[in-house]
C-alpha cells in the first residue's frame, strides 16, 4: 500500500550508512546487487566512509549521515550504525521519502519502536529490519515446510543460540541485556516459525564471565515460552563458545519436525585414529553469509515489485516486546505475560 | 561393602519374574550371558512364565514370585514387573538375602522409596534400578568425556524426549504422570550427566490426546533446571512422536559439548529426486537395544566382582525426588526447591 | 526342495566347531537363540571347547569335530573353524544329514567348492554361508529399495573396504590373496546388490607392508566391474585402516542410489575448538554386530519353515569364481572373463 | 616471475568476454570484487553484452572480443566463451600484454594447449584456469591436510562424479568426450590432491541415453588410476543423476583420509514418518557457488601480490594429457600411460 515508487527499477540509488565490521559486509554485497547504483557511503569517520565507497563502488563518500541520506539522487537508505542511532537515522529517512533497510533493532524501548512502527503505517514508505536469519536457506525451507502443513499442528519450539566471543564490557552496558541484544534472534524466528507468544519465564546467570555480573547482565539464560496457539518452546542462550558459533532451532508438530542447524562449515571431513572430524561455523559472518546477501537483495525485490518488504517494524515491535518480557521475568523471577509488556 | 557374594561366579542362579515386552527382551539378553544359570522363571500367567522359560533356557516356570525368589539356587533377581509390585518383589528379595536388578522405578512415592534404600543400607545387598539410558554407548561415551574434563565447567543441560506411541489411558491413571513415567529418564541423565538439581519449573499441557487431560495429566511439557553446581537446563517432553523416537541429550560447558542422538537406524541413505532419506529408531527397544544388553551385563559383572552395583536405590530415590519437584511445578504454576519434596 | 525336516522346531539340536575369536561370539549368540539346544561344543584344544560349551551353555565339549557331528541329538552343525578345514567339515555334516551353517568359504578352489555345491543339490540338505553383510540392517535395507525399484536401472556400483589391521604373515600365505580373502565380501555384496560380473579388472599394489610382497599379494587393490546388466562398477580394497574399519558400498540407478556406511560407532559427538568430533567403528566384530547374530537367526528360521537358506554353497561358487578372476587380472595384467575362471 | 604488473592495485580494469549462463554468474562476482574497474563486457550478442555490463556496473558494452581485450584500459581479461574460442582469447590477450583468467580447458587438443603454455613461459603473462573446484573451502581444506602430513603417505584415491542433466547432442558432439569434458574435473583433482599419474585404464559405457552413442561417447564410465608415487585411484563418471549434483572425493594414507562431499543443501532436516530427509545441491552453480567466487578473488589477489596465479596452463595441459589418456584407454581398450600421450 505503500505511495512509494523507485524512479527507475534497474538504478535503484542508495545511500549507505555506517562503515562498522558489518557494514564492509553489506557494502560488498550492495556492490554485486545489479539493479542498484551506490550513490554515497556516509560514516562519521572519513577513513572508513571512504574505505566504504572503494568496497561499494560508490560516487562519494561523506562524513555526514544527514547529507547522506538527503542526497537527491537517494531513493533507499541502507542503515548499519549503533543501534541507538536507528530510530534517529530511520525517521530522517521517512520524512525525506526515501525507503529504509536497517540493522535491528529500531530500538531498545517500546515508545520509541511504536513511534516508527506509527510513522511507517502513516506513510506508507518501506521500512526493512535486519533479521537475517528468516533468509537463511535452511529457515527459509523450515518456514515453507511448516506453511505447506507438513509439521501440522505445532506443539514445541526450541531454540539454542550461543555466541562465539563475549562483548565487551563498554558494549554491554548499552547492549539492553541478553534478551534485547541476543535471545532477540531466537525469539524473532519463535514468532516467524510458530506465531506469537503469550507468556514466558526466563531464568540468567553469570558462569562465564564477571563482566556481565558488573554490567547486572546474564551470560547464560534459558527461557520457556507459551505460544497463543498452545505449543510450548524453550530457548537456550549462551554468550560464549569455545567450538564455534552454535545455533539451532527445532519446531516439532503433529506429523513433522523441522530441524535447522547447518551441519559443518567446510564440505571435508578427516578420518583419523578411530574417528573422524570437522569443523564447525565460526561466527555468524560465515554461518549466515547467505542470510547476510539474501536480505538486502530481497529488500531490492520488493521496493522494485511494489510490495511492502518483510520483516518491518510491527515485527521489530513485537520481537522487542516479547524481549522485554524475557527480562522482565528475568529481573523478576516470575512468568509475564507478553501483554503485559507495554513499555 | 555388601555381605553379598556369589557362590560360584561362573554359575550365579537367577530367577526372573514378569514375561511382558520387556520381559522377553529381558530374558533373551539373559540367555545369553555366559556365567549365569537361569534357575527359574515367573508370570502370574501359566503360558507367560512358559514362554519365558522357553526363550531364557531357564529349568523351570512358575506362577508365583514368591516361590521364584524363595528356590535356594536362585542368587539374583531379575524383576520385570509392573511398576506397583517393584518395592514389595525387591523387599522380598532382600529379605531372602537374594541380590536384586530392577526395572525403575521402585515406586512412585519417596517413602517407600526412601524404606528401600534404607533396608539397601543396612543389608548391603545389591540393588541394581533399570535407567538404561546410562548404557548406552553414546551416553557412557559422553560420560566419560565429562570426566575426563573435557567439557570443561558445565554450563547448560538440555534433554529431549519423545515417546512414539502415547500410552493407553488405563495406563496413565496409574503411571504417576509424565514427569514420573517419562521425563523421568532425562532427570536421570542430568543428575548422571551434571549433577544434582536444585531448582525446577515445569510447564504442562495437552496437545496430543485429550485422554491425558482426562488423566489429570499433560502429553508435552517444558522444564529448566538449575543445577547445584550453577548450570542451567530444559527438558522437553512429549508423550507421541510420529517421526519415531525422538531422543537427544546435551551438555555444553566451558571448553567442549557432548550431544548425544542416535543419527539413523540402519547404515543406509537413500538418495532420489534432488535429496536424500533415511530411517529413525522406532522406539526404545531399537534404538537402546544395547543398554538393556548392558545394564544387565553390568549388574552380573559388579555381582561377580563384588562391587556395588550402579544405579542403585538411592539414585531412584533423588531422580524420584527431582520428577515430584516438576510434577508439583507444574501443578502448583510455580518455581519449586527439590529439596522441598519431601514426601 | 529340501528332505531335511527338524524334529522338533523348538528345540534343534545343535553343534558347534572351532572356538576361535569369532567362535566365541557364534557361541554367545547361539546361547541367545531361544528354540535351538546347544548339545555339543568342539575345538581341537580341549580348553576352548570348555570355554565355548560354557558360554554356550553347551550339554558337552568334545575335542573331535567327527564326534559331535554324528552325535544323534545334533541336527545342525555351526562351522567356525579354519578355512581348510570347511569342505571337509560340510561333506561330513551333509554326509550324516546334518544342516549346515559355515563361515565362508567353503574352499579356496573351485573343485572342491563344485563338489559341495553338487552335494547339496543332490541331497537337498540346507547349507549356508557365513556372508554376514548381507544380513545388516544398512545392506537389507539397501536391497529391498533396489527390488522395489526405487533405484531403477543400476548404473553403477562402488564399494569400499579397509580392514583396521593388516593379517600376519603366516596367515598371508595360506589367505588365498587379498581378492580372495578380503575383497570376497564386496564381490559377494555387487553379485547380492547387483547381479551377475562379466569381466573384471583388478590392479594391485604393495604400500603397507613388505611381508604382502614377500606373501606374493597385494595390500592395496583396484577392481573395476563390468556386470551382465551393463552397469560399471569398482572395488577399492585396503588391507590396513589407521582410522578404523572403513566399508562403504553404493549403488546408483536411473531414479535413485542406496548408500551404505555406519555414520559412528556411539551417538555422541564432541564438540570443541571450532569443531566437533565422533568415532568410527573399529572392526568388523562392532561395525557388523548385528548382522553376525541374523545371519545365525535367519539360518535357524530357515530350518524351521522348511525354506531353503540364503546364501548358499552356488553363491559361494559364484563369488569365489568372482574373486579368483580378479586375482587372475592382477596377476596377468589383463581384463578377465568371469565365464573364463573354470578352475 | 612475470614481467606483468598492475598499474594501481586498488582499480585493476577489467574486460569481461562471453554473458552466457555461467558468464552473468562471473559478472555478478566481479561487480562485488572491490578493488577491481569494470572496463568493458563484451558478447556477440548485443542483448547480452549489454545484460552483463548491467550487472557487471561495467562502463560500456561491446560485440567484439578483440575491442573488449585492447581497450587501454584494461588490464586483465576474463574469458567465459565457448571452448573453441579460449585458445585464440587467451593468446590475443597475451599478446596485448593482459592478464588472463579464462575458463578451462584451454583447448581440446595437446598441441594448441601446448602452444599457450610455451606463450606464457615466454612472455611472463599470468594466466588462470578455471578449475573451480581447487578454491571450494572443502577442497581447499583437504588439500591443506594432506600437505599438512595429516593424511600420512597417500595409498588410495577416489572420485565420484554425476552431472545432474546430460548435455544435449549438439554440444555432445564438440564436447570432446566424457573424459576431456566432465572427468577432467576430478582428474585436476587427482593431480592437485595427490600428484602426477602415470598409467590409467578406462571403461565406458552408454547406459543413460542413446544420443551419446550417436555421439560417439560414453554417458558412465570408471577409471583406475595409477600415481607415480604408487598409489592407486578409481574414478566414476556419470553425465546424469535424478537425485542432484553428486560430488564425492577422497584421498586415504597410511595415517588419514579425507573426504570432500556437502553434506546438505540447506541447514534444514525434515523429520516424518520413522524417518528424515534433507536436500541435495541441485548442480555446480549452487554445491560450487563460493568456489566460482574464490577463484576469481584469488586471481586479482595474485595480480595485485606479483605472485604467478594457479592453477595456470601447465595444469591445464597435464590435466588435458590425463584425460586424452582415459579416452584413449577407454577407445582401444587398454591401459594407457600418460607419458605416450604427446598429441
Amino acid at each position: 500500500m505503500s505511495s512509494f515508487k523507485v524512479r527507475d527499477p534497474n538504478r535503484i540509488g542508495v545511500a549507505f550508512i555506517g562503515v562498522g565490521r558489518m557494514g564492509v559486509t553489506h557494502v560488498k554485497t550492495l556492490a554485486g546487487i545489479p539493479n542498484i547504483r551506490m550513490v554515497v557511503v556516509a560514516d562519521h569517520g572519513r577513513d572508513r566512509a571512504e574505505r566504504g565507497r572503494a568496497v561499494a563502488k560508490a560516487e562519494r563518500a561523506v562524513t555526514s549521515s544527514e547529507e547522506a541520506i538527503l542526497d537527491p539522487a537517494v531513493e533507499a537508505v541502507v542503515i548499519s550504525t549503533q543501534t541507538n542511532t536507528h530510530a534517529g537515522l530511520i525517521e530522517m529517512a521517512i520524512d525525506a521519502g526515501k525507503a529504509v533497510w536497517s540493522e535491528k533493532p529500531i530500538a531498545l524501548d517500546l515508545t520509541e519502536t511504536q513511534r516508527i512502527v506509527e510513522l511507517v503505517a502513516s506513510t506508507g514508505i518501506p521500512v526493512q529490519l535486519g533479521f537475517m536469519r528468516r533468509f537463511d536457506p535452511g529457515y527459509e525451507a523450515a518456514k515453507a515446510r511448516i506453511d505447506s502443513g507438513a509439521v501440522g499442528r505445532i506443539e514445541m519450539f526450541r531454540a539454542l543460540s550461543r555466541d562465539t566471543y563475549p562483548p565487551g564490557l563498554e558494549f554491554l552496558k548499552t547492549s539492553g541485556g541478553v534478551f534485547l541484544d541476543m535471545a532477540v534472534h531466537d525469539l524473532d524466528l519463535a514468532r516467524f516459525l510458530v506465531g506469537e507468544v503469550d507468556e514466558v519465564q526466563s531464568w540468567g546467570t553469570v558462569l562465564i564471565d564477571d563482566r556481565f555480573a558488573q554490567a547486572d547482565d546474564s551470560d547464560t539464560a534459558v527461557t520457556m515460552l507459551r505460544f497463543r496457539n498452545g505449543a510450548l518452546g524453550v530457548v537456550e542462550t549462551s554468550r560464549r563458545s569455545t567450538w564455534g558459533y552454535d545455533i539451532r532451532t527445532e519446531v516439532a508438530g503433529s506429523t513433522g519436525k523441522v530441524v535447522i542447524e547447518a551441519p559443518q562449515k567446510t564440505s571435508m571431513v578427516f578420518s583419523r585414529d578411530f574417528g573422524f572430524e570437522a569443523d564447525h561455523f565460526e561466527n555468524f559472518p560465515d554461518r549466515f553469509e547467505v542470510a547476510y546477501r539474501r536480505e538486502l537483495e530481497v529488500f531490492f525485490e520488493a521496493l522494485v515489485d511494489g510490495r511492502t518488504p518483510s520483516p518491518g517494524p510491527a515485527d521489530a515491535l513485537e520481537t522487542l516486546r516479547l524481549a522485554l518480557a524475557c527480562t522482565r521475568s528475568w529481573r523478576e523471577g516470575r512468568p509475564v505475560r507478553v501483554a503485559e509488556v507495554t513499555s
